[in-house]
């Protein structure tokens, strides 16, 4: 492989020649060999690409940067954004706590471009473009990973785990409607109770997630919180007055989101609990979710020798050994994602709590969780959508079946001749292998009129709106 | 022991003769030998009694009970509420996961000692009001006990946690305007940086504090709403019209808090996200406050060989074989109890997937950690508060020795000469032991009255507002 | 109440008349107002009872401590662990994090009651022992609190946890034998798959407890460690020579168990590992018995609707409202227990992360959390062994319609005709609603003959021993 | 692209023309698009491979597999094993979780190139090799998954994880021995506490990863345990007699590793406790990790404000802003893998606990957590071993200025005059800023040479062996 030399201020590197990236990055490369190259998220270098941009426009309009220099910056990030540099961002996830050597990536091979971009070819000649006092100027990586990560992160949650959320809540609730009419056994404890509709058990999918929905865009303020300017300890050193402010507005224009700036920059650089808080909303939706998904395997389970109230769609072979065999296999993933997000929100919620001082160096994890649970619940709502909700179906024989066998349906007897009589008629039943209304009768406790009177399934389910 | 004989639909059991529990109570105490006696909240128990007390209301008001029945219940249940039956709830947390044995505990608990009440002796005679059809009238352990779980945990989060986390936030929020004027060294990665003042660092304290707070407020509407009405399966089945609204009117009008009916019953009794979303911001805090006690500790350190920076209380002799030595121990009590709601937070999170089709059956231990975190939280806020943060001063002699002796000062300088001449001062000053000012001017960087206008720390924590 | 005068390294405090705590014990009621008062584990007060009698004849025997002071010390102890002085030690989990105070607690206590044994009339005249000379002598609170809480999880452990979790395994394995020929459908993605026994089935559940007991006896050498002679540092300084290795031995004299002196005691102050791999085998046990609750839940479920292959022991009316219901309490109770050690787990290991330099100041959150889960899973196993497994039993008629309804015999026929007809027989069946056997024989693979010699359900149970 | 038409049980499906993948991998593909291509660990991918030739030569020796089909078979799995297949498997982990459709993937992949290596054109003509009936022979994906994680597993741990945490044990034991006499302050609740040397402070670092390894080790042989032979629920369907045995055998000769075949089938499917229990361990070692790495940067720190007494290598500049800065770069890459592997712990207890009846679908769950848990710590303490534990120098004039500050060296006096003496005489120094040795001689409780003869701080290292 060519090699060029870059330079930083601890001495010479030798870089890949055909790479835009600088002397701190290739040092972070070969410092910190761990996990997988390239981990470090691309969302977040977008996050970058939009914060560098943004900041070039402020500092520009603030007086501090040519306008020349701020085209040549705002150029390279948009060619970042169009995904055609995603090879020049090769660091890890596992690096300095503080992101600094992502930063600097950025900053290096925006530095880089914009030099070759300036007709110029890479190291040679005086840089075109400083990494540190042009790309860098008035931030620090103390204030722009932050930045990034909730750009990243605030994105992410907003173009593909809501929508992806709702895809599924919208289904759900069609399905909420059009089961509304199909009375079916209820179950508590896992055995059987007393009757409601398949409707109104959807309803409850369908209320847990608009809760959810709710509890994630609560987070959204702080997460809309933006720690660019307070620079590297957050007093926002080095920044011309009026920065954070103006840099938070560019940065909801070029995105088309309602970045502010940071009320308190101290709490936005050594603290990351917007993250543990927009995290805890995505765990409560893995909770509800795996609720979700555990009751309608557990209803279409079978085909013959489970519950079977549902059919889902088939989508493939089910077995590599037994031939015919269907799968809830998109709530096998779903629930595989459920579980991946509890794990993740201790890993984010350990990291923040170890921020020392003025910085919290746990960036790069609560980042890199934070998308993944984001990224990991949208596709698995939309796969779970497509591929499973959407075919749902009752399977009417079975469900009327298992509703009419049950002693449950004794409850609605308590009203009329007490709880402690209606229970001798269940267990008696239960007991004989009997119906309840064979036994109702035997007992003396009612007519065969009176129990057809009381005990009709679809009266049971009705007293709620 | 003395027993009298009580009966359910199982059969007789024997309870101790001056208890006014009965048999359900009983078998429950004989089946589950779990960890300590009475582990169950005696805050559920209350919560409990507020809705007794609410369903017999309701029941009144439509039409299906007495007003004899009524006010018996009433009484009792305000007698368990100022805590004089304490000792007539011996059941655990680790019981039927739907909590019915509290249920009926609480049942059984009214319905004998308004027997006695009435006039009679316990056990002698039919019972003057029946624990299923009177006390438990229009209700369902299904829905009541997680409606005397929100009403357990609202109550708590309002009048211990929130109260708890205000009154330190407040502390530290007088503490940052006290040492607004306290120039001092900012640390990132645990390593000098450029200075801020002890108040800007406690003001990020009070906006981390400010954001839980809003968090967990941003979590109580859910809380607010109550299952009950919802009975056995969320259908209502067995409730007069109009019982569901009613009866959250009186359980809000008997606590003086916004309660609700649910919504959509299938969710209050199938799931408990919103224990999971309440529980979730107390964790959010639980990051937040050990970030702070972890700071204050190590700026305490000392008091001659650590940091030094603080001043805390001396409370109490620090160790058994050091003498003098001061400790920060109240930093230590308030971690922990982080820790153990970051744990309690995962069994909450664990509890509250496995809800299975119309029922979750975490229910007691959801509400135990729910309840254990509030008010841990709560009173380890006020102990810090009062034990330590009230006290807190800065040491002003080790914090200007510190300052003044810092490298990163010269961060002060990349926007007069660049970042790379910034660096090589700092780097030959620490290399030859010597101050900035020296290596400056000797490397002909600066003037000396150039530095000293330049490098001013309290200049450089102002940029902000 | 009245008071008398204690007094310590920072002055005079009242402390109640009647008990024999002394100015350290009170000063810690009074400044840790955190949670219910005595929460600290008795268990880790007898802990500190069996090292401080250790201790007392160690140092005799080395020559620093009379025999009288050894012999009134070891009574007090001796008294302590008989339970008398329960009420004794008020302290809670969230004091300090070395646990000192309650360390002091034990001092003062044996100290004070020492006083009243010799004659003397507490708070009169010089103390006859003294609580740091000589009942703390050759100690500190950071080395004496590892020993109590090693000596109390290792207790726990080996008297509660791992007896209770052999008496279920026992239960288990006695019924996998008693179920060995009992052929029932098998499921594998909640779906109908190949047939196996139910003793198959049990044998598993035995095989998982058999490994998490030989995962928790792994642990216990580490658990055996004790810190004692380290003192407060872990260089043992202030300790006669041989005094570590003696004062183990007497300990593990005392307790009957294998205690030894750590190796390193700078790891056994500094970091509690020990807790952490402890723990680590009850949560994988938590683990175990959560799969085992739950399939017992989901075959035992019904008894009509569900799957009902189990018939389980009725111990208690399941409902407040469905008369006659019968549910898996059990199950219920400890799958709670199970979610709440998966909770302490990380409550455990984030204490265990957080120790700085010499001391690790989680300590009490530790302990606290490892014997609660010891003891919750071996009460919990006891629990459901007594009142649910030892009483399981099949339900023959449904098991057998179940198994003989399964399309997923026609397995057998894959090495006869291959899997991709015999899928197809199984498809077919399964749209026509038929059986494997007419549609093999209709789609011309096998013949009647062929089929009731190849699809023998009790052939398909046992190519393994 | 070019497709070409594959087949299953299900019908036909377009295929990419140059892949070998067929049906069944690209049905997988289209219905789970969650999260990265290709997500599913590549080390499972091999541990498929060596299990499938292991099969092969099983099922050939046993008599069902023709000695050219063998050798097909193995030929492929060989040509897998050394990665130049690795684009031929692009599912992801979020699939069913059974992990069928990765080990249908490899089936297919197998089959297709071997019908290449037969001279033939994928796609064209009966298959050479089967991948369901030949491929897949006397196998279920069932028992394959999990055999193959088993395998990934086992290899990462024992070829990644343990090397690169006894290479950075062994760098520690050689500085804990180099720094042998190093007397320095020790710290306890961060304060001021009695000396040790460094090298003390190092060996309970050492003692800790001892520990760890052990813990790791004990682990290894429930992690040997192959499901192979268990098929589709545990019972061995269609396996020849012995096939578990001699399969297991096969892989133990192949992978050079000592697996065997698990005594109990049925636990091997349905639980995946062995994965839980290893990566329990790799959750110790985290937490052991985050102590050791916590301690080092607390040491590190400064180089002028902080503590000091350790320096650390300087491997890239620390600051995008503040020039000159070094920071804890490895231990903070070290610290956020400990926290991603303690939220891994997580996932994998969920996963762990939610298998169903015979068949645990969180498998590709476990799987990927546990390698990158595994991967994640060995890499890490190799980077931490090479970047920087190697290079860690102490500071002897800030390890001496330190010392000889300190007032806990009144510690040694304790056993001369007793605590409360010395604690007047430290409490009287740190009052009025004065050393101990003025105030002890002010006081009068001891001379000049007394106090110099007593209070030697490296006589106060040394009690212990």
């Amino acid at each position: 492989m060519e090699y060029r030399i870059e330079k930083d201020t601890m001495g010479e590197v030798k870089v890949p020649a055909d790479k835009y990236w600088g002397a701190q990055t290739e040092r972070s490369r070969n410092n910190f060999k761990i996990g997988a190259a390239g981990s470090m998220p691309l969302e977040v270098v977008y996050g970058f690409a939009y914060l560098k941009k943004a900041a070039a426009f402020t500092n520009h309009e603030l007086g501090v940067l040519t306008v020349e220099k701020r085209d040549l910056i705002a150029q390279v990030c948009d060619e970042i954004l169009t995904g055609k540099h995603d090879d020049q961002f090769p660091l890890v996830i596992w690096q300095t706590g503080s992101g600094t050597q992502s930063n600097m990536n950025v900053n290096e091979v925006v530095a880089n471009r914009a030099h070759e971009i300036a007709g110029k070819k890479i190291g040679e000649g005086e840089k075109t473009i400083q990494p540190n006092d042009d790309v860098n100027k008035s931030q620090s990586s103390n204030d722009t990973f932050p930045t990034g990560m909730h750009i990243a992160g605030y994105k992410k949650i907003v173009e593909t785990t809501i929508p992806g959320v709702k895809q599924l809540r919208d289904t759900l609730k069609k399905k909420a409607e059009d089961f509304k009419d199909v009375v079916k056994i209820g179950r508590t404890h896992l055995m059987d109770a007393t009757p409601l509709t398949l409707g109104q058990e959807f309803s409850g999918y369908v209320s847990q997630l608009d809760h959810g929905l709710k509890a994630l865009e609560n987070t959204l303020p702080h997460l809309a919180e933006l720690a660019l300017g307070g620079t590297a300890v957050g007093t926002g050193l080095n920044t011309p007055k009026g920065y954070d402010v103006l840099v938070a507005k560019y940065i909801a224009q070029f995105t088309g989101l309602p970045f502010i700036t940071a009320d308190n920059k101290f709490e936005a650089l050594a603290a990351h609990d917007a993250i543990v808080e927009s995290h805890g909303a995505l765990k409560q939706l893995a909770v509800s979710l795996n609720k979700i998904a555990n009751d309608i395997r557990l209803m279409a389970s079978g085909p013959r020798s489970g519950i079977g109230e549902l059919i889902i769609p088939a989508n493939e072979p089910g077995s590599s050994i037994m031939p015919g065999k269907v799968n809830p296999t998109q709530c096998e993933a779903l629930t595989m994602v459920c579980a991946q997000v509890m794990g993740n929100d201790v890993a984010i919620t350990i990291g923040g709590t170890q921020g020392h001082y003025e910085l919290n160096v746990f960036k790069p994890l609560m980042a890199a969780n934070l998308l993944q649970s984001a990224q990991l619940i949208g596709d698995a709502c939309v796969s779970f959508e497509e591929n499973c909700a959407v075919g749902i179906e009752p399977n009417h024989t079975t469900i009327k079946k298992l509703l009419n066998n049950s002693l449950m349906l004794v409850t609605a007897l308590n009203t009329k001749i007490g709880y402690y009589k209606a229970a001798e008629i269940a267990n008696t039943a239960h007991e004989n292998g009997t119906t309840l209304k064979e036994e109702a009768i035997n007992l003396g406790y009612v007519t065969a009129e009176e129990y057809d009177a009381w005990v009709k399934p679809e009266d049971m389910v009705g007293s709620l709106k």
